[in-house]
């Protein structure tokens, strides 16, 4: 299987099905058919099928999947089979938020600092903050994997800049515009409005 | 031209275009191309003219598209030719974001209070913060089109049936659960988590 051919859409839908099958496996059900999943999330039997057919299958046999293996199986195609060190920049309420969310580290991603131009406290949910000039220093003193931005829109390209020069190669970006950054950065965009826009056309184009 | 019809991947890309395209006619650029707007997002020429098949494809003549005319019909088919009034239930870091983030109003989507069961200040950015005990109430006196649900998880269905109860029909949903709600409710989940593990997944399959 070449994972690079993996479509947007299903790449998409594979946190979800981690989620599901994860509340599968902790409610100790052992086995789930591809028509419950379906079910669960909203789509059909035959889209789930084609979906895990992009990762060999899973290995279906008779009454569906086994849920240990599928969570153990999606999880380490996510990436989430190891652990990650991550910063924060942009102290504000998206960056606390960040921060003080218990169900990062449960996934193997701790956050490591917060880093902000304005520092009003030493420390928020017991990581510490530090000025962005700090930042350099901070990476090269520190193996981190990946940095969340946070900061407001026009902040956010230093931030991407300062960050990528000094070694980091996967940003989760918060601020509501489109980073440039060369080929070998991962960006994943993460945007309210877009949301809130997709919110006022289903309510606007609903039955 | 059955709006039902419209696949999620196009739905999902309507605000990125519709950004961009602002963002053209801020500049004040007249014309577009679908290659130019291809590029900008990073998808074909091709996809951009079928997406725009959707819904009636726009009139292209000649050389690409009115920008001007383009931002409206889709600002048009986003629902964002009208004023929104929303309230947000959770006064946490992602309630307090949300309120203090100066995009939304600039696209017609009002936050007129703050909800929470534990009220330590009355306002957050001149927004009023209320208990949930008011909640009943203030939908009753005032037409609120739509909700942001910034809970914990375990609060969230319970903020959700209350909404509901009192007559709101669009949630906008940043608590980590699929929230049950009935065929005429329209939610719109923002997961956190889930863009995280899709940005761990594409460090691990870059090139």
């Amino acid at each position: 299987m070449n994972k690079n051919n993996v479509s947007e859409a299903v790449i998409k839908r594979l946190p979800r099905y981690y989620r599901h099958i994860k509340a599968l496996d902790e409610a100790n059900v052992e086995r789930v058919s591809s028509s419950k999943l379906a079910q669960i999330l909203g789509i059909t039997a035959s889209q789930v099928r084609q979906d895990f057919y992009n990762f060999g299958g899973f290995g279906q046999q008779g009454y569906g999947y086994d849920v240990k293996n599928l969570r153990k199986e999606i999880a380490a195609i996510l990436g989430l089979d190891r652990e990650y060190n991550m910063i924060i920049v942009g102290a504000g309420h998206i960056g606390k938020a960040l921060a003080g969310y218990k169900g990062f580290i449960k996934e193997g991603f701790k956050i490591n600092a917060l880093f902000d131009i304005n520092v009003q406290e030493k420390t928020y949910n017991d990581i510490p903050i530090y000025h962005m000039y700090n930042l350099e220093d901070y990476l090269k003193e520190n193996q981190i994997d990946m940095a969340a931005i946070c900061t407001q829109a026009d902040s956010a390209e230093d931030a991407a800049r300062e960050l990528i020069k000094n070694g980091i190669k996967s940003i989760w970006n918060f601020a509501p515009i489109d980073l440039k950054v060369p080929k070998d950065v991962v960006v994943e965009n993460i945007s309210m409005s877009e949301s809130l826009f997709v919110l006022s056309y289903r309510s606007k184009n609903k039955n």
